[in-house]
C-alpha cells in the first residue's frame, strides 16, 4: 500500500526532507503532498542580503530548485501559498488552507514539520507601520526591494546580529544613511566583547552611525509610514527601518497539536529527527538541537543546519539510517571587506557551562607576511583553564581570514585541546598562509598562556 | 655549570630550536651556538618561487628573523658561511670550518641536527653546466635572480612537483618560454592521475609546454652553458634550466657519525625529536616522521613540519614538554589562479598501505552559486570501503578552494568516516560557501557511493 508523506514548509527543511524520501521510495510507495505557505519554495534565505544589496540582481538565482523540478522530476505534490493551519494526530491528517481560501484534510503516515522560524518583531508602539520590514522569506525579500525603489533617504536597522550587519551593508551600497541600533553593549552579541568592539569600529569605517545599548521604544509614523525610530535616549529619522531583531523556532502548529517543544521554544527530536510522536518528524529553524560543547539543547535558524537535518529526516523516511549529531555553533559573516565567524562557545557562554574559559587575541595575517595580498586577522581561542580543551574561537579579519573558522569548528567538535591543535597539519604556503598559520598561531599562544596560568598555581 | 647546545643548520627547525631553548633557559644556564653554511638564516625557502617570479621584490621581506635578533637579542651565537664538517659522538664535539677555512672543534652536551634536505640533482651528462639552477636555498634564488638579468629566452623546468610547478609560473611571469618536462605520467604526483590531469591542463592553458613521461637523459652545452635538455624522445632548446627534482633528507652528517637514519634516509627520532644518541635531538627536513594513515615513516621537507619539530626539540631542550605527533600529507600550492592541495593517501599510496580505497570527483563551487566571485572547484575524497574512513583528500580549484584542506586534514587526522563528516558543523554564509560547503558535498557523494558499492556486496 502507498504510505502518504506530508511535509509542512517548502524551504531547506522541508525539501531536503522530502527529496531525500523520493530518492529512496518511488511514487508507488511513497505519496509526498509539501505544503509551503508563501510563494516561494527551496530558495537561499541567507541570499536577501545580498539581493537588497544588488550583488545578486536574480531573484530567481536564490531559488535552488524550481517547483516544476519538484512536481515533474521528483513526483512531489509542492503547493505554494497553501498554509498547514492544523495538525490533528488522532485522525493522522493536516487541516490545509489553499491558495483560494478553502480549507480541507490531508492525511499522512508520516509527518514532517519544517516551519522554520519566526521573526522576533517587537510589539511596540507603530511597529505596524508602513516602511518597516522584516527580512525572513523571499516575500520580504522582494517587498523590501520595491521599498527600495521608492527611493528612500534614511535607513535604521534594528538589531546587529549576523541579518542586522548584513542588512546594513546592503542598504550602505544602496546609497542611504544607515544608523544601526542595538540594545546591548555590542553588536554581534555571539562574540566576546572584545571582538565585538572590532566590528563596532568596523561598522563605523563604513559610515554606520552605530547606537548600541539603545532599546528601541517605538516607532513615528506620518500617514502610515514610518518617520522614526525611538529609543530611551534617541529619536532616529528613518524612512525605511528593517528590523534584524533574530527569530525563534515556528513550533506553535506543532504545540498546539501535543507534539513536543523544549525550553528554546524548538521541537525536540532525537539525533533521526524523529519527535516523540510517532511517525512525526521535524527539522529545521523550528526544532531544537543540541551543542556539543554545552551540552544544552540550543534553537539556531541556519539554513546549513536545515538542509542536513531535512536530509537526515529525509533519508530515515526513505528506509535508510542517518542522524544528525549536533552542533557546535559555527557561523561566518561578511561586512563589507570584513569578515567574522566564530565556533563553540564564547567567554561568557563557556562560564555559564562550568568551563574556566581563558582566552586571549592574537593578529596574525592570511598569507605569509611578504606575499602580495596578505591581510590582516585576529583570532581568539577560548580554552579551559584545567584542561586545556579549546572550547570557542572567534575570527575578525579582512579577505581568506573567517573560512579558518571550519579548522576550529572540527578541533572544538573532537575536543581536541589548544596543544594538540598546535600539532595538526595545515597547509601552507606562502599564498595561503604563514608558515605558522593563524590557526596554529593561536593555540600556541594559548597554550603558552595556560602553562604560564599553570605555572602561577 | 653553563650546559653547550649547538645547533647545526641555521634554517627553520634550527633556529626555531635555538629560540625556543633560549625561551626557557638564559644564556647562563645554556650556551646556544647555531652553524649555518649558507648566507643567510631563518629565511622562507618557499618563498623563492615568488622571488623570482617577481611578486616578492625584496630579498630581504624572507628573512623572518635578522641575524643580529638571535646574535643581540636572543643570545644566540649565530655562525654564517660556518659548515659543521664532523659530528664526533665520543668526544661530544661538532668540527667545524669556518668562513676562512680554518677547522675548530665546537664541544656540546646538546646537539640539534638541523641539516635540511639535499636537492635531486641528477647526474647525467652536462649537469654542471652553467644556467642549471637548484630553487633549495636563498642563495640559489639569488643566484637565479641573476641569471634572469642576463635574459634568458627559453626555459625548461625539470620536474613537476610543487617547485617545478611554483617555478614555471615564476619564469612565464618574467616573460619566457616555459617547457616542463616530468619523468612521470602527470605532474603532481602527490595526487591521483585524474586529479593530476586537471593541472596538467590548467598549464597548458597558462602557455606552459608540458612533456609528461620524459625523462631527462642529460643537458647539451656550448661554450660551459647549457643549450639544450635532451630526454629519450626530445631535445628541448634551454638557456635556462631549472631543476625542481624533489629532495632527500640530509642525513649523511648523521649517519657518518652513527647515528640511526632510516629507511627514508631520514634522522629516526621519537615524538619530543629526540635521536636514539642521548643527547641529540633532530628536526626538519632531515628527519623522517611518522604518517598518521600510513602507518608508515615517511620523509617529507616542509617548512611547517621544520618549524613546528624545531619548536618541540626546543622545548624539550628548554625542560619542557612537547610533542610532534607525526603528519597526515598535507601540502597546498599555487599555479597562476589555480590552487591545489591535498591530504592523507592517494589512491595508490592507500592501496599500498593495505587499505581498499574508493573515490570520486565532485564538483562544487567556492561560495554560493548565485554570488559574485564564486568559483569552481574539485574535491576528491578517497575512502575506505570497509569502514568508510576518509583517507586522503584532494582539491583542484580557482581562488578560495583549496584552504579547505584543513578542513579534511583535521577529519583525516581525527580517522572520521565520510558519513560522519557530512554532519560536521561548518560555516555557512552566501560569500563564503554554498549552504553544502564542498567538503560537505563531497563526504555526501562519497557516502552515498559507499552505500551503493554495500548494495553491490
Amino acid at each position: 500500500m502507498t504510505e502518504r508523506l506530508v511535509v509542512i514548509g517548502g524551504d531547506a527543511a522541508g525539501m531536503s526532507a522530502a527529496s531525500q524520501a523520493r530518492d529512496r521510495r518511488g511514487p508507488d510507495d511513497l505519496r509526498i503532498v509539501a505544503l509551503e505557505k508563501g510563494a516561494h519554495a527551496s530558495y537561499s534565505a541567507c541570499g536577501i542580503p545580498y539581493l537588497v544589496g544588488g550583488e545578486v540582481t536574480d531573484v530567481e538565482s536564490l531559488v535552488s530548485r524550481r517547483p516544476e523540478v519538484f512536481r515533474d522530476t521528483l513526483d512531489i505534490d509542492l503547493r505554494l501559498r497553501t498554509e498547514a493551519v492544523e495538525i490533528d494526530l488522532d485522525r493522522r491528517a493536516v487541516a490545509v488552507r489553499d491558495e483560494e481560501g478553502d480549507l480541507g484534510w490531508e492525511p499522512f503516515d508520516q509527518l514532517v514539520i519544517a516551519t522554520g522560524a519566526v521573526p522576533g518583531r517587537p510589539d511596540l508602539p507603530g511597529a505596524g507601520a508602513g516602511g518597516i520590514h522584516g527580512v525572513q522569506t523571499l516575500d520580504d525579500g522582494i517587498a523590501l526591494l520595491r521599498a527600495l525603489e521608492r527611493g528612500p533617504r534614511e535607513a535604521v536597522v534594528v538589531g546587529g546580529g549576523y541579518i542586522g550587519l548584513e542588512m546594513a551593508e546592503a542598504l550602505v551600497r544602496r546609497g542611504l544613511k544607515v544608523s544601526l541600533v542595538d540594545a546591548a553593549g555590542q553588536p554581534m552579541s555571539t562574540l566576546d566583547p572584545d571582538m565585538g568592539a572590532l566590528i563596532a569600529d568596523a561598522l563605523r569605517d563604513l559610515g554606520i552611525r552605530v547606537h548600541l545599548g539603545e532599546r528601541v521604544e517605538g516607532f513615528e509614523e506620518s500617514g502610515g509610514h514610518v518617520t522614526a525610530v525611538r529609543t530611551e535616549n534617541l529619536t532616529l529619522p528613518a524612512d525605511l527601518v528593517v528590523l534584524g531583531l533574530g527569530t525563534r523556532p515556528n513550533s506553535a502548529l506543532a504545540e498546539a497539536a501535543g507534539i513536543e517543544v523544549g525550553e528554546t521554544s524548538g521541537i525536540r527530536t532525537d539525533r533521526r529527527m524523529r519527535t516523540p510522536t510517532e511517525g512525526v518528524w521535524a527539522a529545521g529553524d523550528c526544532v531544537e538541537t543540541f551543542h556539543l560543547v554545552s551540552r544544552q539543547p540550543v534553537a539556531i535558524a541556519l539554513g546549513t543546519h536545515a538542509n542536513k537535518q531535512g536530509r537526515v529526516a529525509g533519508i530515515n523516511i526513505g528506509g535508510g539510517h542517518a542522524s544528525f549529531p549536533g552542533v557546535v555553533g559555527t557561523a561566518v559573516s561578511k561586512i563589507c571587506e570584513y569578515e567574522v565567524a566564530r565556533t563553540g562557545l564564547t567567554t561568557a557562554e563557556a562560564a555559564r557551562a562550568g568551563f574556566e574559559p581563558v582566552g586571549e587575541i592574537m593578529e596574525s595575517t592570511t598569507r605569509a607576511g611578504y606575499y602580495p595580498g596578505a591581510r590582516r586577522m585576529k583570532i581568539k581561542m577560548i580554552a579551559d583553564r584545567g584542561t586545556g580543551r579549546l572550547l570557542g574561537a572567534q575570527i575578525v579579519g579582512q579577505e581568506g581570514a573567517a573560512k579558518r573558522i571550519d579548522a576550529l569548528a572540527i578541533a572544538v567538535w573532537h575536543e581536541m585541546t589548544v596543544e594538540e591543535i598546535t600539532g595538526l597539519d595545515l597547509s601552507y604556503a606562502p599564498p595561503f598562509a604563514p608558515v605558522w598559520d593563524p590557526v596554529l598561531i593561536a593555540a600556541r599562544k594559548a597554550a603558552e598562556h595556560l602553562e604560564r596560568l599553570g605555572r602561577r598555581g
